[in-house]
C-alpha cells in the first residue's frame, strides 16, 4: 500500500425528504446565492422544495450554469457574489453546477483574474463556504474538492483541486433524480464506472481494502445500472447508483493506490473540441486505452476480469480481452456509444485531439507517465 | 437503503514515516498533553519519534491509561489538563488511550462531574481538539467520535458518542505495530471483524454498496489476519489489517443500514465482571448470538455464507451453521478462544451478566430491539 493523506469533511444527508434539512444546514444569517443550471429544478419540484426549506433566509439566485460550466458564465456569478456581498453558496444541480460553484467559491475573495487560479495554480486561501443539493448522480463533485471548468474562448477544459473546496454538506435525495432523462442516467453510470477504473486498473500495490471497495462499487453499478435505467422510480436501485457515484470519487478508493486518469485527460479534449458529453468521451476512450496498455495493467486487468466479470477461464489475453469487451458492452447497454462513429465522428477527429493534448502538455499521462501522444493516438485509433 | 446523515472529518495520515507529520499537524503554539498507556511506546521507539517530531512544541505527558480506560485514571488527566491550561491533546496508543483521550477532551471544559457526561448524556459543547498516533489497530477509535469508559468503583462500562469528538487527525504507521504481542493482533482482528458484523448481519435494506464494503473488509481480514499473525513484519499485510480496523467503525459501512450491537453490549458486561479483553468477549458472545437469532438474520446470514465464506451448497440452515462455525474457527485461528471455558469460566458466569444487563437497562437489544434478557441468556448458554 502506498502512503496516503486522506480527509473528507463533507457531511452527506442522504435519502428521501432530506432537502428539508437545508433549513438548519445553511447558516441562518448568511446572504445565500443559489446556483443552478438550465431550469429543470423548476419543473421537477426541487426549486420549490429548496426555496421552502430556506424560508427566512436571504437567498439570491443565479441560473444558467451550463453542462461543462464555462469560465465566461461563472465570471458573471463571481461578479454577482461580490456585488451582493454573498457569504454562502448553495449549488442545486449536477456535477457541472457544483464544479462551477466551487470555482465561484474559490474566486469570490480573489482580486486577480479568476482564470489564474487554474492556469497558474494559485493557492486558494479563503474560499466561500458552500453546500450542494445533488440532482444528477455522476461526477462525485458533491463529496470532493475538485472541479473542471471550460474556457469557451480558447476551447480549454481544465481541472482544479484544493483541500479547502469540499462542500460543507451535500443533500442527496434519490427521488429527485426520478425524472432525469435516460441519457443522463446512462452517462452518470459510465462516469462513475470510469472514475473507479481510473483508480483501480493500474498495478497492484497490495492495497486489498481499496481493491475490494472498488470492485464492490463496480459490481453494484453493473447490477443496478440497467435496473435504474429500466425503472427510474425504483428507489433502492437509484439510491445505490447515487451512492456509488459519490463513493467513486470522494478520495477513499484512491487513497494509498496509484491512479491513471489518462482516459479522462484525452476525454476532456474530445468534449472541448467536439462537444461530446463527458461520460460519452470516457466510454469512447477507455476500451482502446485499456487495450493499448494491456501489458502494463496485466495483473490488475486479470483481477478485474475475475472478480468483476467472473472471467476465470481461458488464457490471460483472452480473459483480458473479454473483460474489456464486457466493459464496452456494459456502456452500450447504458445507452452510451463507445466509438467515435457513434457520435458522427471519423478517424479525422483524432489528430486535433493529439494536437490539443500536446498544447496542454498532456504528453506523459497515466500511472507510469508513459502514455505519450503516440500511445493516446493508438488508443484513439482503436475507438473509431 | 435507510436515510442517513454521514460525516467524518478526521484526517488520516497513513504509512511508514508519517509520525514526522506531527511537526505541522499539532498547532504550533498549543500547550499539548500527550496521553499514553503502559509505556510500551517507550520501548518500541514511538515515544522518541513523537517527541522528536514535536520538538519546539510545549508538551506535557500523562502516562498510565489502562486497557478499558477507567474514569478514575482519566479524572486525574482532566485535573492535569485544567491545572496546566492544556489546549491540545495527543493520544499515542490504541483504542483505550484514544477513548480515554476523548473523555478527557469532552470533560476538560466541563465544570460538573465528568461522569454525568456519560451517565446523564449531557451534550458536549466545547471539547478540546485532539489528534492521535495509533499503535494498535483494533477499535477504530482513531477515526470515529465514540468511546468507552469504565468506572471501576461500580463495575460500569459505558459508551459515549458525540459529533464533536472526532480526532482532528490520526497518524497510522503500520511499522509501529510490528512489535505488538500476538494476543493484541488477534484481538484487533476479532474486534474489527465483529464491528463489521454488527453493522452487516442484520436484515436486508437494499444497501448494496454498504454490503459490498462490509464483505470486502471481512474478506480482507480473513485473508490478512492469519498472515499478519504469522509474519508481523509483512508491511502490506499489517497495513491492510490496520486500514480494515479503521474502516470497520468510522461510520461509513453503517450509514444507511440497521445495526445490531447486542454482542457488544453483552460483551461489555463480561469485561466489567471478569476482566476479559474486549475482543475476547466478542469472540465468546457472537457465535451464540448468531445461532439464537438465526431466523431474524436469515437473509443476511445466507448472503454472508455465500459471499464471505463461499458456502453455497446444502440447505439454508446447514449453510448458516457452517458460516457461524467458520467464523468461530477463524477467531480461534487468531488465537482468541470462543467459549467461556476458554477463559476459565463456567456456566455460573452467565447469571451475573444477565443481572448487570438488567441493571444497565440492556433489556431490548439488537436491530429489532428483541434481544431480551432471555435471548441474551440463551446466547450465552451456547457459549460455555
Amino acid at each position: 500500500m502506498l502512503n496516503f493523506d486522506f480527509q473528507n469533511p463533507t457531511r452527506v444527508l442522504f435519502g428521501a425528504g432530506q432537502i428539508a434539512s437545508l433549513a438548519t444546514l445553511v447558516p441562518a444569517n448568511a446572504r445565500v446565492l443559489m446556483l443552478y443550471g438550465g431550469g429543470s429544478i423548476k419543473t421537477n419540484g426541487v426549486h420549490a422544495e429548496v426555496t421552502q426549506a430556506l424560508a427566512g433566509h436571504t437567498v439570491i439566485e443565479f441560473a444558467g450554469i451550463e453542462p461543462n460550466p464555462s469560465y465566461e458564465t461563472l465570471t458573471r456569478a463571481i461578479e454577482l457574489v461580490k456585488r451582493e456581498k454573498i457569504d454562502f453558496l448553495l449549488a442545486v444541480g449536477g456535477g457541472s453546477v457544483i464544479d462551477g460553484t466551487k470555482f465561484v467559491a474559490a474566486a469570490a475573495r480573489y482580486e486577480g483574474d479568476a482564470w489564474d487560479l487554474i492556469a497558474k495554480r494559485i493557492a486558494i486561501e479563503d474560499p466561500l463556504h458552500f453546500g450542494t443539493v445533488l440532482t444528477l448522480p455522476a461526477t462525485g463533485s458533491e463529496m470532493n474538492a475538485g472541479g473542471v471548468v471550460t474556457r469557451k474562448a480558447t476551447h480549454e477544459k481544465r481541472s482544479f483541486h484544493n483541500r479547502r473546496l469540499f462542500p460543507q454538506f451535500s443533500v442527496l435525495d434519490p427521488t429527485k433524480t426520478f425524472t432525469l432523462p435516460a441519457r443522463q442516467i446512462g452517462n452518470g453510470v459510465v462516469d462513475a464506472f470510469v472514475h473507479i477504473v481510473e483508480q483501480y486498473l493500474t498495478y497492484p500495490v497490495g492495497a486489498k481494502v481499496q481493491d475490494r471497495f472498488a470492485e464492490g462499487l463496480l459490481l453494484t453499478l453493473i447490477e443496478e445500472g440497467p435496473k435504474t435505467l429500466a425503472d427510474p422510480q425504483d428507489y433502492d436501485s437509484r439510491a445505490n447508483m447515487m451512492w456509488c457515484a459519490t463513493m467513486a470519487l470522494n478520495g477513499l478508493i484512491g487513497a494509498g493506490v496509484p491512479s491513471d486518469w489518462a482516459t479522462h485527460m484525452v476525454g476532456h479534449e474530445l468534449t472541448a473540441l467536439y462537444g461530446l458529453d463527458h461520460a460519452q468521451t470516457l466510454a469512447v476512450v477507455l476500451p482502446g486505452m485499456l487495450r493499448v496498455r494491456k501489458d502494463a495493467k496485466r495483473a490488475k486487468l486479470l483481477q478485474y476480469a475475475a472478480r468483476v466479470w467472473n472471467l476465470t477461464e481461458g488464457d490471460e489475453d483472452a480473459r483480458i480481452e473479454a473483460a474489456i469487451a464486457r466493459t464496452a458492452q456494459f456502456f452500450e447497454q447504458m445507452g452510451v456509444p463507445t466509438t467515435l462513429t457513434g457520435y458522427g465522428l471519423t478517424a479525422d477527429a483524432i489528430e486535433p485531439v493529439i494536437k490539443a493534448l500536446e498544447e496542454h502538455r498532456m504528453t506523459k499521462l497515466g500511472e507510469h507517465r508513459d502514455v505519450t501522444l503516440e500511445v493516446s493516438r493508438q488508443a484513439l485509433s482503436l475507438c473509431v
